[in-house]
Protein backbone atom coordinates (compact mmCIF):
# COMPACT_ATOMS: atom_id res chain seq x y z
CA UNK A 1 0.00 0.00 0.00
CA UNK A 2 0.98 3.61 -0.61
CA UNK A 3 -0.24 6.66 1.87
CA UNK A 4 0.75 9.82 1.96
CA UNK A 5 -0.28 12.90 3.70
CA UNK A 6 0.51 16.68 1.77
CA UNK A 7 0.24 19.62 3.42
CA UNK A 8 0.78 22.59 0.67
CA UNK A 9 0.42 26.81 0.91
CA UNK A 10 -2.10 28.22 -1.44
CA UNK A 11 -0.91 31.59 -3.18
CA UNK A 12 -3.02 34.52 -2.09
CA UNK A 13 -5.91 34.92 -4.55
CA UNK A 14 -5.49 31.71 -6.07
CA UNK A 15 -7.54 29.61 -3.61
CA UNK A 16 -10.33 29.60 -5.43
CA UNK A 17 -8.71 28.47 -8.54
CA UNK A 18 -6.64 25.63 -6.86
CA UNK A 19 -9.58 24.35 -5.10
CA UNK A 20 -11.53 23.89 -8.70
CA UNK A 21 -8.38 22.49 -10.41
CA UNK A 22 -7.93 19.69 -7.60
CA UNK A 23 -12.03 19.31 -7.38
CA UNK A 24 -11.56 18.31 -10.65
CA UNK A 25 -8.08 16.05 -9.90
CA UNK A 26 -10.09 14.58 -7.34
CA UNK A 27 -13.28 13.73 -9.10
CA UNK A 28 -11.49 12.27 -12.35
CA UNK A 29 -9.33 9.93 -9.65
CA UNK A 30 -11.93 8.85 -7.91
CA UNK A 31 -13.91 7.69 -11.24
CA UNK A 32 -11.53 6.74 -12.73
CA UNK A 33 -9.29 4.52 -10.89
CA UNK A 34 -9.54 1.32 -8.56
CA UNK A 35 -6.63 1.32 -7.15
CA UNK A 36 -7.35 4.17 -5.07
CA UNK A 37 -8.05 3.57 -1.14
CA UNK A 38 -8.81 6.80 -0.72
CA UNK A 39 -7.95 10.28 -1.92
CA UNK A 40 -9.33 13.83 -1.21
CA UNK A 41 -8.42 17.30 -0.53
CA UNK A 42 -9.35 19.55 2.37
CA UNK A 43 -8.78 22.73 3.71
CA UNK A 44 -7.04 22.87 7.09
CA UNK A 45 -8.20 25.64 10.11
CA UNK A 46 -4.99 27.85 8.53
CA UNK A 47 -5.97 29.96 5.80
CA UNK A 48 -4.53 29.41 2.34
CA UNK A 49 -3.55 25.95 3.65
CA UNK A 50 -4.32 22.30 2.54
CA UNK A 51 -4.44 18.76 3.09
CA UNK A 52 -4.62 16.09 0.43
CA UNK A 53 -4.70 12.37 2.04
CA UNK A 54 -3.61 9.99 -0.50
CA UNK A 55 -3.69 6.11 -0.17
CA UNK A 56 -3.37 3.49 -3.03
CA UNK A 57 -3.81 -0.10 -2.65
CA UNK A 58 -0.12 -0.60 -4.31
CA UNK A 59 2.76 1.44 -5.66
CA UNK A 60 1.16 -0.08 -9.45
CA UNK A 61 -1.83 2.05 -8.30
CA UNK A 62 0.63 4.93 -7.15
CA UNK A 63 2.15 4.39 -10.88
CA UNK A 64 -1.70 4.25 -13.10
CA UNK A 65 -2.02 7.84 -11.15
CA UNK A 66 0.26 9.62 -11.92
CA UNK A 67 0.65 8.19 -15.27
CA UNK A 68 -3.21 8.87 -16.13
CA UNK A 69 -4.29 11.51 -18.34
CA UNK A 70 -6.39 13.50 -15.53
CA UNK A 71 -3.41 13.42 -13.24
CA UNK A 72 -1.33 14.75 -16.39
CA UNK A 73 -3.48 16.79 -17.28
CA UNK A 74 -4.11 18.85 -13.85
CA UNK A 75 -1.33 18.75 -11.66
CA UNK A 76 0.64 21.36 -13.16
CA UNK A 77 -2.36 23.56 -12.72
CA UNK A 78 -2.08 22.51 -9.18
CA UNK A 79 1.24 23.04 -8.56
CA UNK A 80 1.55 26.48 -10.22
CA UNK A 81 -1.21 27.91 -7.20
CA UNK A 82 1.25 26.66 -4.43
CA UNK A 83 3.18 28.74 -2.70
CA UNK A 84 6.42 26.65 -1.83
CA UNK A 85 6.98 22.63 -2.20
CA UNK A 86 4.30 20.16 -0.59
CA UNK A 87 5.21 19.33 3.26
CA UNK A 88 4.96 15.10 2.66
CA UNK A 89 4.77 12.58 5.16
CA UNK A 90 4.42 8.90 3.89
CA UNK A 91 2.91 6.40 5.93
CA UNK A 92 2.82 2.91 6.28
CA UNK A 93 -0.02 0.68 6.99
CA UNK A 94 0.30 -0.95 10.29
CA UNK B 1 -18.23 15.39 6.46
CA UNK B 2 -15.79 14.56 9.58
CA UNK B 3 -12.41 14.71 8.84
CA UNK B 4 -9.28 14.12 11.23
CA UNK B 5 -5.60 13.43 11.51
CA UNK B 6 -4.50 12.27 14.25
CA UNK B 7 -0.43 12.04 15.22
CA UNK B 8 0.24 10.16 18.81
CA UNK B 9 3.60 9.10 19.74
CA UNK B 10 3.48 5.62 21.52
CA UNK B 11 5.35 4.79 24.93
CA UNK B 12 9.13 2.92 24.43
CA UNK B 13 8.60 -0.80 24.12
CA UNK B 14 4.38 -0.45 23.95
CA UNK B 15 4.64 -0.56 20.05
CA UNK B 16 3.38 -3.87 19.66
CA UNK B 17 0.35 -3.83 22.05
CA UNK B 18 -0.50 -0.41 20.52
CA UNK B 19 -0.33 -1.93 16.80
CA UNK B 20 -2.38 -4.85 17.71
CA UNK B 21 -5.07 -2.95 19.82
CA UNK B 22 -5.19 -0.46 16.89
CA UNK B 23 -5.83 -3.11 14.70
CA UNK B 24 -8.29 -4.31 16.20
CA UNK B 25 -10.34 -0.77 16.27
CA UNK B 26 -10.05 -0.72 12.98
CA UNK B 27 -11.10 -3.62 12.01
CA UNK B 28 -14.23 -3.63 13.97
CA UNK B 29 -14.87 -0.07 12.68
CA UNK B 30 -15.01 -0.91 8.91
CA UNK B 31 -16.01 -4.28 9.36
CA UNK B 32 -19.54 -2.57 11.41
CA UNK B 33 -19.98 1.22 10.65
CA UNK B 34 -21.07 1.71 6.79
CA UNK B 35 -20.46 5.77 7.64
CA UNK B 36 -16.76 5.43 7.26
CA UNK B 37 -15.06 7.29 4.24
CA UNK B 38 -11.55 5.93 5.35
CA UNK B 39 -10.48 4.71 8.83
CA UNK B 40 -6.94 3.36 9.12
CA UNK B 41 -3.26 3.56 11.40
CA UNK B 42 -0.09 4.09 10.16
CA UNK B 43 3.58 4.44 10.71
CA UNK B 44 5.28 7.28 10.38
CA UNK B 45 9.09 7.40 9.05
CA UNK B 46 9.72 8.67 13.14
CA UNK B 47 10.30 5.71 15.47
CA UNK B 48 7.31 5.25 17.86
CA UNK B 49 5.09 7.71 15.56
CA UNK B 50 2.24 7.10 14.46
CA UNK B 51 -0.98 8.07 12.40
CA UNK B 52 -4.65 8.02 12.75
CA UNK B 53 -6.27 9.03 9.30
CA UNK B 54 -10.03 8.98 9.83
CA UNK B 55 -12.49 10.22 7.50
CA UNK B 56 -16.58 9.84 8.16
CA UNK B 57 -19.51 10.36 6.15
CA UNK B 58 -21.07 12.86 8.57
CA UNK B 59 -21.37 13.96 12.09
CA UNK B 60 -23.73 11.30 12.72
CA UNK B 61 -21.20 8.61 11.26
CA UNK B 62 -19.08 10.03 14.08
CA UNK B 63 -20.95 9.61 16.88
CA UNK B 64 -21.77 6.44 16.43
CA UNK B 65 -18.16 5.55 15.43
CA UNK B 66 -17.33 6.90 19.04
CA UNK B 67 -20.45 5.50 20.90
CA UNK B 68 -20.08 1.70 19.42
CA UNK B 69 -18.70 -0.89 21.69
CA UNK B 70 -15.87 -1.35 19.55
CA UNK B 71 -14.64 2.15 20.45
CA UNK B 72 -15.38 2.10 24.40
CA UNK B 73 -13.65 -1.30 24.52
CA UNK B 74 -10.34 -0.46 22.48
CA UNK B 75 -10.11 3.08 22.86
CA UNK B 76 -8.97 2.93 26.34
CA UNK B 77 -5.77 0.58 25.88
CA UNK B 78 -5.23 2.29 22.68
CA UNK B 79 -4.74 5.71 25.34
CA UNK B 80 -2.62 3.70 27.55
CA UNK B 81 -0.32 3.03 25.48
CA UNK B 82 0.33 6.78 24.02
CA UNK B 83 2.96 9.11 25.68
CA UNK B 84 1.32 12.32 25.61
CA UNK B 85 -1.95 13.59 23.89
CA UNK B 86 -2.53 13.37 20.64
CA UNK B 87 -1.62 16.09 18.00
CA UNK B 88 -5.20 16.45 16.10
CA UNK B 89 -5.98 18.43 12.85
CA UNK B 90 -9.08 18.61 11.99
CA UNK B 91 -10.25 19.10 8.30
CA UNK B 92 -12.84 20.05 6.01
CA UNK B 93 -13.69 19.19 2.57
CA UNK B 94 -12.93 21.37 -0.73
Amino acid sequence: MSTSVFKVKVKAGREAEFESVLTALVAASNANEPGIRFYQGFRSDTPGEYVMLESFQDKAALEAHTASEHFLAHTPKVADCLDGPPEIQHLTDI
